[in-house]
């Protein structure tokens, strides 16, 4: 069945990807045309995909998802296999496992951080985990289309199967003693694993990492938004590795 | 008036750090014991402030809160004047100046990440930028009781101030040659401009700027949600830090 998705970025995303089918578009007829606007009727009269403008109170069902005027109904988005993904070639990449984001803000936050900052995927589990939906795709600005998002049954044999295609594990927990950037992330494959808003990373998952790390925090105030504390990681990852390539090349 | 505040984080908060005046709390009969609502429970008494059990029926009004089944009615938050602010002594501090941040979900999560990781204060126009409301209340978790949150007519006039009074001033524009981490952040007092959503910081911030930074972004995907973005440079600012007291020490 088709899933909805809202709003200018949504929509022109999943055009520009190109991956997905999407069924038909719906514009307000009270909008405005804009750059992007125009762009989305262009890429859809291009690759053929239907689109009408309709009264606004078309869209008046689905006021909680800040829709600009702008849905597609759109197949869903492919979750990747985890076995798929490992067979590609990967090298000095990082990707994020989420243990119980219940969140689909901070799913979607977080897909949209990982497109930005060259993560190559998003590894969740099939329960206990939000899953990606209307409100995960609208909060990912499109970003979904560009990176596999991988589920998988049991978080602990996918962390054992990273582990045995040389992958590092690194968990984050408030208990850690080293701070997330005393690793060197450089010259190997990572995996970050963020935990549930409240209850942290599970203990087996705990147990089965290379690395603890945390996040130093201030004003003995504990309670980081998951998706800010992966954004001041995984950009610490990319400031890394872009100083290394300088290094490299000035070499 | 007072305002109403929702969810245990923001309630306990509020208790914890004394500053407003509650003038009530409300508890869903339905909810169940925690260590968290205990304390809500054991503070107000401590504090002479009333708190009564209701029909969850009462919370049905504040749906889109995700109040937990936990709210109070509070004195308003008290904006800080800048010139306040900067009597105030400031070694080494960082404030952020939020340019058009509409959306008080953002503001909120910024508001959060701010009290992570140690910045002094919030500056926002009193025109053209979210307010503190009840959703940036909850969204920051109760954070917002535990740091200054400025509120300014004129950002150019208050970035001209800061100037005046030492500060250093940092905008981020996608534009900037400079990565954020490329700027040495110890010793000095700064000041971080951090734009709208769409729009970016205003031309006439972006002239008065001591420097311009950029986030390097991946992917071709120059569209990283804001508080996500702030995210990485205020605690890409903190690792210096923590690294130069680590230097200063072992000297």
């Amino acid at each position: 069945m088709d899933e909805i998705i809202f709003g200018k970025n949504s929509v022109l995303e999943a055009l520009i990807a190109g991956e997905r089918e999407i069924n038909k578009i719906l514009i307000s007829k009270n909008l405005h045309n804009d750059t992007k606007l125009n762009k989305i009727k262009e890429l859809a009269a291009k690759n053929g995909v239907i689109f009408q403008f309709v009264a606004k109170e078309k869209f008046q069902p689905y006021a909680e998802y800040n829709h600009q005027g702008v849905l597609a109904y759109i197949s869903p988005i492919k979750y990747m296999e985890l076995d798929e993904f490992l067979e590609q070639k990967h090298e000095n990449d990082c990707v994020v496992i989420l243990d119980g984001v219940e969140d689909p803000h901070n799913l979607g936050a977080i897909i949209r951080t990982s497109v930005c900052a060259g993560a190559a995927g998003i590894i969740i589990p099939s329960r206990r985990n939000v899953l990606v939906n209307s409100i995960v795709e609208k909060t990912s600005a499109g970003a979904i289309n560009h990176i596999p998002v991988i589920k998988v049954n049991s978080l602990v044999n996918a962390v054992q199967k990273l582990k045995n295609n040389d992958w590092w594990i690194i968990a984050t927990d408030a208990s850690a003693k080293d701070n997330y950037y005393n690793i060197n992330y450089c010259g190997m494959n990572s995996a970050i694993i963020m935990g549930a808003e409240h209850a942290g990373i599970s203990k087996s998952l705990l147990k089965s990492s290379d690395f603890i790390v945390k996040i130093p925090m201030m004003n003995n105030f504990n309670s980081l938004n998951v998706s800010n504390a992966y954004s001041a990681i995984i950009f610490e990852i990319l400031r890394q590795k872009l100083n290394n390539i300088k290094k490299e090349t000035s070499k």
